[in-house]
């Protein structure tokens, strides 16, 4: 891993303090049990327009910034290292959302079940939250937002063409789950895209709370 | 922000160790995941009147010192730094509470599903619970304790009007909740703030807990 | 505290250890939301007989041994410390266990929902956990074992007086609950002491979660 | 407890690391809540074929590499030590799955509570999780795999006999659950049996989380 630490320590500071940032998002998330048994990925866009993401089978709980793939010039990855298998997901999302540097994908339990619960759903949708608040450019808890579900698929073709309508759309929405695997979030630092995931994860989890029918 | 540290520095005593305390309680309390996203606020009266507010969008997990904010003697922000949005509601309480001196603002997943849940109703009832003890003032389990909800806002001056009722009787409960966003609790000092806020949240998980229509 | 301290550094081997052992429990416990708002009192039996219980009002994840308050051999405490209020309960689980060295009281979710649930019965019964086998002397999960259930009172002899049948039985269950209030847990030493409301607490969790309806 | 030390300290690096992949995995779970009470145990075979399982009693959060009981080149432990009484489930694991190296027994509030929840039916079954994709050989979602449940009993050799037909099928399932009481789950390594361990106790959380009648 020294060879790609040494490429971290060589990049701008904007880079580097963006990988920096999302190690320790990663770590968080991952003691929250948000990646538990090493899934989730993290990804973020690196000044010169690269798009750095984490190797495959990390835990995430440990993550360094050695675990960031960073391809050269040329797009191309070092031999023998293996990116996560849902890069192009990732890749999507930035070549969609030009203002966005960060993406983050992960597991948590509220966002499994509830992607598996309102399945049939376009989506599950939020009103009345102060926490809405979160996510860039909502000012009021008086709006609905709707989160998208799509259907999860082992084929990153297809499920990134299921992505697609939701992310060409100018929804103030900035994350969309996949059926009984996670959830993708964004934002245009890390921080952001961190705030946003931590608002969706939580009213998720008022989701499930207030779907008891003794309510 | 080392200007503002120096303004902490020279406070007096009984200030600082206001401030020191709050600190201490933000981060317990964002360690449980009661402010996520950047959410929740704090403030504190200084021992010459003045009420110190958390500046709006800090990590209360970090909180310092230095993400309080102290008007002048005139009341005056410095220029540039921005309090919480929800401000006036800190500086009603004091105003209707002269012997409070702290303020606490958080948005835990049981104060929110329930502020949520027992919408419509004028407020959450407790009885019979020993933990009800912790509230200031009362003695005994076997007392039915009202904690009022007041309906959403994103204008402070309608949302203080709506709470003002509720702060001008004498109520035993020291907070009350706010629909879909969160809880305001007060003391006399900092833990006594932080101990009915704990208590309350205890009292909501198990009001959530109970209404299992299976019991 | 200084005097108190003093006091506890000239026990002996035994007593010390125990205090020792007492206040890592107490610890523990707190930081897994057992004692909120200062709530909760813990004792242990010195080797000479006398009782040592916390003072009132200790915040139990902070406890220090001069936290625990020792009565002089005439059974005097030292004047201005306030020990808990609920210490004629301990007193009373060690004159009625004599081979018992260590009580311990907590208000966990799962034992202040559970007391309130399963009220008007005499108790809740356990049948078929492995986790029958932490408490002392149960062999096997093929067994009943009944945790009972006293109703709340601020009246300690009243209290003591509905507790009293339980404890002068042979019941193999070393705990009681107290409706809406908490658990009182005991064992030879500190270490089963803990290991025993650990298994209880463990226990009536299970019993929240099986009673969902769905089942 | 030098002696047993000593014993590990003198063995082959790829033994030594093996028991310190499960200390670490044991304080992990430990902290998690998944060993209340001292319950569960752990054991790794060595490179010489031994088996080293950890002692009854041992406080998991606290696991020592001298808490793992090495019988010697005879099979024979050391005079005075007690392994876990569970220890022949261990061994016939290794025995029916000469690949595997880790065996990881722990007593989860969600694994507890499912084993007695699907009490006779066979087994759990998981379909269109992607986090199946975490057990070994698993590639995709769109798969039904079966958690086997076998009955509980305080003879181990009928115990033992109930678990074999899962054992020496090809099933992909590297964990079984046993009713009221735990899981064993297992790996070629302690880090592929504990990535198995968390990912079941977090699909059997979902399976709980979805069984919600309101669904």
């Amino acid at each position: 891993m020294n060879a790609s630490t040494h490429v971290i320590d060589k990049l701008d500071l904007i880079s580097r303090s963006r990988i920096r940032a999302l190690v320790a998002v990663a770590r968080d998330f991952g003691q929250r049990g948000w990646t538990p048994a090493t899934s989730g990925n993290y990804s973020v866009r690196l000044d010169d327009g690269r798009i750095a993401v984490t190797r495959s089978g990390a835990d995430k709980r440990l993550l360094e910034p050695s675990d960031l793939l960073l391809p050269d010039k040329d797009g191309i990855l070092a031999d023998g290292v293996r990116p996560s298998a849902e890069t192009p997901l990732h890749l999507q999302i930035y070549r969609q959302k030009p203002a966005v540097n960060a993406v983050l994908h992960v597991h948590s339990p509220a966002v499994t079940v509830a992607s598996r619960l309102a399945v049939g759903q376009q989506g599950i949708r939020f009103h009345n939250y102060e926490l809405l608040k979160a996510l860039s450019g909502v000012e009021t808890h008086d709006i609905e937002i709707e989160l998208p579900i799509i259907a999860n698929d082992q084929d990153m073709t297809r499920l990134a063409a299921a992505a697609e309508p939701f992310l060409s759309t100018a929804s103030p929405c900035p994350a969309y789950l996949i059926e009984g695997h996670g959830i993708y979030a964004w934002g245009e630092e890390v921080d952001g895209a961190a705030r946003h995931l931590e608002a969706i994860d939580f009213l998720l989890n008022c989701y499930l709370l207030e779907r008891n029918p003794g309510s």
